[in-house]
């Protein structure tokens, strides 16, 4: 057996004591799988009197998370302080410089920066893994760097923020209006005080950036995914939808197209009946597209003290056994910098609800405008009485842009009385 | 770039000539991932004449597969031939004798010799890898093996056999009698001419010992699997099954009781709400439960030339880059040999079908019968009239002894007309 393989653990919320708790109860299995003892030598946060459940007489401290960088007992640091830049940023940085590994969950800092600490890993002849940081305990990163890296990968999407799928599914078993379940799941603890990044998409594209990387390998491209959360979904909408065979979902979706990448996180219509549509709480699920392999679905825990400790253990485990993959699965200089897909370029079927005058000719005008702009009709629902009236149409396969042309002009028409809907439905 | 990773592939059928399609069309890509080419040297298979869509006039040739392992210019032999021993065993262990490393598909070989050829490859220093054998082209023993490696595992199950799940759905579905869903089977090419390594179990029984192998860290134990298949399941079951919100999988189920490794193949009732029990056609899925990350599914196309080669490559790949995990995740001589549950140690919830004679107290009878042996009643249902007259139950909780000793009580019962049948609830 080898030398132990030394962790210094940077943040102790509950995502650091799970990971404390695992080598713990876990060691001699873990030293069985890694061919060496994995050891916790250092860790750091903030405060150093606050009880987290777990012993941490045996370690060395350090108030300074930076200084776990300098240690010589520390082969690997693992960072779960959070945040794209500040301390975790600057903790990694000079733990690369200094030679050593690096595990992190922090996938804030690795779509903001991972093309720079790749090379910084790649540069020092160290590993940079972050497994943790998309999809919680999936190993989806893992599947799709490793497990089917032998294909040309056409799309990769999933519901990847438990959160926002929680408050759609909720919303939709409920009946209850999107503020309620937000509240709700807030109590839960399944929604953070401030939900911003949750419900407005930002943490899904941040996984998203990830997986496009890994899967195109292209070099990461935050700034280049389109964002749009659920907080303009309504319940009306939902119900629609599941009138119409659909659910709401909250994707993240990456595929490559002659003219660009496409990256878009957005709510979506999914059929009800797939495993997507199917996908209930706080679960997430990540779909990978291949031309050999064909479909490919990874379901499981996207967040939680527990499953993100264990992919984070996962890569511990890889580097401990010298499994020293790039951290995009090819070297960072090979990534190649994709050219953004124009918005007006996607295209896919539409789900569009219309809030109509109920006056006679109101429908004509709607339908008169979306063949103007070259929208085909694919079906049209019309509820009830009242006024406005809602009419729902399904388009065929449809460009943006022309999507947009339409719902410009729509929305000057008198008869328009409410701003019209437009959400994209995928086909999973 | 370091020198060329070289392979030689034993067998030419569809999975053969998928792996050559793979290495021929993405062979930039693989080069690019695995740091170094990725280059066929050499192909064998029983008729050098026959046109497999494939050119394969650059690579030498054996008619000898055994001949691949002697050749100085393979650093790494696939095996595609198939078959428990024979030449594909031969061929492995020579290859492994001679420090090459060994990618395979074959279940059967690994479930009866995984122990001795993990013991081989180690010993040789060498990697022996068979993502391919479980799954087809779904990364699950990846997955399991390394992205969960930190987890201590309850129970990994799955429906790990597309024909049998082809098989159930399409009965589900069409109200079609088994022999002639069979038949549309073989006509579809989804079922052999001789189904009976599906039907039966066998197939499902080899992936499992592999599967329970990697989840518990013990030897291998394909004797040590029990095994029933699906042909004696009637549209009757399978339609009360529905009725009832279950939907009937073959599932194989490996869990460690403290007296023991559960291993088993059968037709289970399951949810149909589920993600496996809403599992239609070929596609294969597989649960991992670990006691830090919870529940893993992992769902994709079970068999195939593409998924089945794209599995193959993963292999190749990852030995390519000097990822020399042991085959079963630890070193084989610290793998355990677990004791066997007992059959009747065995417990779950069961369905209980009875066809009984249409007269007074024959339900009485069967409900003594069941409470003699200590089986609890959590609910029941007679169909229609007729006679014999169909009786279900659903059990609670109940050990299979029990179960065994009610149903031999039961069948010698007057009012049985029937043999009774017993199907386990899984809850998945």
């Amino acid at each position: 057996m080898s030398m132990p393989f030394r962790l210094g653990i940077a943040g102790l919320g509950t995502v650091g004591a799970g990971v404390v708790k695992i080598v713990q109860t876990h060691g001699a299995a873990l030293a069985a799988k890694a061919g060496r003892a994995v050891e916790i030598t250092a860790v750091s946060a903030r405060n150093r009197g606050l009880d987290r459940g777990v012993d941490l007489s045996g370690y060395g401290w350090e108030d300074d998370a930076t200084r776990l960088a300098a240690r010589d007992d520390v082969d690997c640091v693992v960072e779960v302080i959070g945040g794209s830049d500040g301390p975790a940023k600057a903790l990694v940085s000079q733990a690369l410089a200094a030679r050593k590994h690096v595990v992190t969950a922090n996938k804030a800092l690795i779509a903001h920066h991972g093309q720079a600490l790749a090379e910084a890993a790649e540069a020092a002849g160290t590993a940079l893994r972050f497994e943790a940081a998309v999809a919680g305990g999936i190993p989806v990163l893992k599947g799709l760097g490793e497990g089917l890296a032998a294909n040309q990968i056409s799309r990769v999407f999933g519901v990847l923020n438990g959160t926002c799928n929680y408050i759609l599914s909720e919303m939709e078993a409920t009946k209850a209006a999107y503020s309620d379940v937000l509240a709700d799941a807030q109590r839960l603890g399944y929604a953070e005080a401030d939900p911003t990044f949750d419900v407005g998409g930002i943490d899904a594209a941040h996984k998203l950036a990830i997986l496009a990387a890994l899967a195109f390998g292209t070099r990461i491209d935050f700034d280049g995914v389109v964002t749009e959360g659920i907080d303009r979904i309504t319940l009306a909408d939902i119900e629609t939808a599941r009138d119409m065979g659909y659910s709401i979902k909250l994707l993240g979706l990456a595929r490559m197209h002659p003219t660009g990448l496409e990256q878009r996180v957005r709510p979506c219509m999914v059929s009800e009946t797939t495993p997507i549509g199917a996908l209930k709480g706080v679960t997430n699920a990540v779909v990978v597209e291949g031309d050999f392999v064909g479909k490919c679905i990874f379901t499981g825990p996207g967040a939680g003290a527990g499953p993100t400790a264990s992919a984070i253990l996962a890569d511990v485990l890889d580097v401990a056994r010298g499994n020293l993959t790039p951290a995009f699965g090819r070297p960072a200089a090979s990534l190649t910098a994709a050219s953004r897909l124009e918005h007006g370029d996607e295209h896919s079927p539409y789900y569009l609800r219309f809030m109509l005058a109920d006056q006679p000719g109101a429908l004509a005008s709607i339908a008169s405008a979306l063949g103007t702009a070259g929208v085909s009709i694919h079906r049209m629902r019309q509820y009830g009485q009242g006024d406005p009236v809602p009419v729902v149409i399904e388009t065929h396969d449809a460009r943006r842009d022309a999507i947009d042309a339409a719902l410009g002009a729509i929305a000057a028409l008198p008869v328009s009385m409410v701003a019209p809907v437009a959400i994209r439905i995928e086909e999973v």
